[in-house]
């Protein structure tokens, strides 16, 4: 069982160009600043954030209480123009969580309803143990940064989000974001070595970029992906492309 | 002419795991909150930037003089753990732009080279003119975001994402970026419509997804995103996928 | 019993003018950014933080555990160039708390020993119930901000604020921090109406400002200064000068 | 001539208790941040603001022009729950500017009315050339910081801060802030050596404190200030307790 929260900024698009279009620049800085505040409000609870879309964006929240939920929603309230609703949601996958939270949520109304304010939905039950499972890829900064320009280099990042992206989330029920640099951290049911070989060869058969993953596993989100990049610096050292952390940190 | 600004964090990839890994829920929240600041140091000036990879940030910089840029560098150097350097060029498309950023900053050093820390290399010429192109997908709240699950929704913009990325870079020379919910925008050097068609019915026809497209002219890179916003709210009421928006404001 | 965090930046004063003297724009963002954090990491536990001297802060932080401060900690220390190292005690004064944590934290090496970083000693017990008042000044934006210049109004509070504190330390073992506005906040030992009402003749007649205060009690710092401003808004509807609200929320 | 902006949140006091009171911590990290994003925000041009009583904070703003501010105001206004009206004026005293920024300010309505929002009355006429001294406590780690416990020490600050201040303004028609640890930061019309002496002479007279300053005089202001902190750390070195540094940085 693993928790998912879905956090969205409530009617964000039409704020967006009311009464007129608003700048990008402060557009940018404003999701930035609320996604960095929901890392920070999580991250007090030992769990992690993704930015999603950014006006859409989701936690993996195993052990954050409907008390946290309300507590880091009314921060939020507090400190920015626009509110957020959010809904967690429990399931024995990432996939099923995340498609019932964000049931839960169209449920309090559209995203564009300007009378949906604020609302909070926790089903979750967290606790479960949680497997994270940390992607980067194999030499980036040598082949890539430090090679080609920036604009293709980013290119190759984000086409090959999008087929890790799919491929775990189609074939392994998890989901998958990029996190910066060249890194991507999935989370995941419980997978085991044969489906990441599956899925590192296969990406590096439709985009040629050569991944490695650490998984790591814990009753803590961000234990579990502390657990990951050790098993990445492992797998850095061993020249092996999966390696597994398990067991207390 | 347009210029461009590649901003590195330095030896960023690792710092993050020296002298061992570092929290996932500290590094988004410290990514995020460097990318704010960029903007807002950016958009002090009328300028807007893009976070790229996050650990590789590209401004559109007309009009930010080599002095700007040492003011926003020496913030973020008194503000983070991490350095930025910066190299600004000017050229005639984007992608020349950014090619040409690029390799100034290489030759200052690797992103993993230890010594490389605080560079500036200002080759900008600023003022010549900017054309932004803002796209959109069409009805996205009601097709998607309040439709299917946040992650195969997510799924959907990342993957448009990359076509319409890889369409505008190579066969238009123009950098685009995601910037939250359905949007995306490019730096262009000045397309005429009959590209935006063909842009906008190459990406429906590879992902099944629908644009429009409103298109900006100014000297002040954010007038022209301005003027590019407008035209997509003309292209919402005219019901044409292309709108462009030039003179004066 | 009320438990206190002393919160100090390491070696601060040494980093501000080393290799140079750094910006005072950037030191004011800085010192505010950390603060920001510094509250919003113990607001997710219910607690409040005041800036005390910016390089000092002070947190009431009953319910916070040593396991929360370290996350706290690690968060700053993963976020700014400069390292924080916290104490926290609980005693039945304020006044006994603060000195217990600041006699903690100076065995742990001198703010400016370059050598004492990150130091984190937890000495608090937590949870005895709190006790806040919330001072305000009678009338002030009718009386001061929009009748005498900025600058003027400012001085006034802040005298008061010397007053106010200096009563409430020395006669009450309390501590008091100026919180914006015409705002003071004191963290107290649990006093009665008549020390209130002492303490608001003595600074009247000492400097002509007029105040009022609400009093709140329970067992979450926050919860407690919530009460208290209850308490505050009873007494502008009744024209009491002292008001007090206890029980639960 | 020297140029101040005043910068006032817009009906704040109500709003911190609409629909009923908001929670301390949350109104200290909002308080802050925008603080912050100002002293960024006037930092991007070389200058600097002062937090004053944080809902009216007051820049020393010369060589920022009207569209600079109107370009920070519409940030702020983008990125708060709140809105700022701010309004500069020059003069040749900071006394006089203030007072005059503050007449601007109260004639467009008044602090608590809701009516008023997003002004922008800019009557300053920039570079004059500024004037900044810094003050800090000798030895004030050593004496203080490490010897007594921080809520003594601060008020011990506390104290000094409004000495100082109501002694620069009504003698020498400065405006003087607090700006963490054991520094004050005046700016002042010129003022000769004999008139620092007499401020360090009184200030020690009347509480104790012994002061240090360094003075510095640029067209900048944070230029202005950078030279001041030299000031301040020739006067560590030769022993002096007043230092000027003046002509081109």
């Amino acid at each position: 069982m693993v928790q998912l929260t879905l956090i969205q900024i409530d009617n964000y698009g039409p704020w967006t160009v009311t009464p007129e279009p608003r700048r990008e620049s402060d557009l940018q800085s404003l999701q930035a600043d609320i996604y960095s505040d929901v890392n920070q409000g999580f991250g007090a609870h030992g769990c992690l954030a993704f930015y999603n879309r950014f006006d859409n964006m989701v936690a993996v929240s195993d052990g954050t209480t409907e008390e946290h939920h309300r507590r880091l929603q009314e921060y939020l309230d507090n400190h920015y123009p626009v509110t957020v609703s959010m809904a967690s949601a429990s399931a024995p996958t990432p996939r099923e969580a995340i498609t019932e939270a964000t049931e839960l949520m169209q449920r309090e109304g559209s995203a564009q309803d300007s009378a949906r304010e604020s609302k909070l939905v926790h089903e979750g039950t967290g606790h479960g143990g949680v497997e994270i499972a940390h992607f980067d890829v194999e030499d980036a900064t040598r082949r890539y940064t430090d090679e080609v320009d920036a604009f293709e280099a980013n290119l190759r990042i984000q086409r090959t989000y999008s087929e890790l992206a799919a491929e775990m989330w189609e074939e392994h029920d998890s989901t998958t974001y990029f996190v910066g640099g060249d890194n991507y951290i999935s989370v995941t049911p419980g997978l085991d070595e044969r489906d990441y070989r599956s899925v590192v060869d296969r990406v590096e058969g439709s985009t040629g970029t050569e991944l490695r993953v650490g998984v790591g596993e814990a009753s803590e989100p961000c234990e579990a992906g502390m657990k990951a990049k050790e098993g990445l610096e492992e797998s850095r050292d061993t020249g092996t492309s999966v390696e597994f952390v398990r067991g207390t940190a």
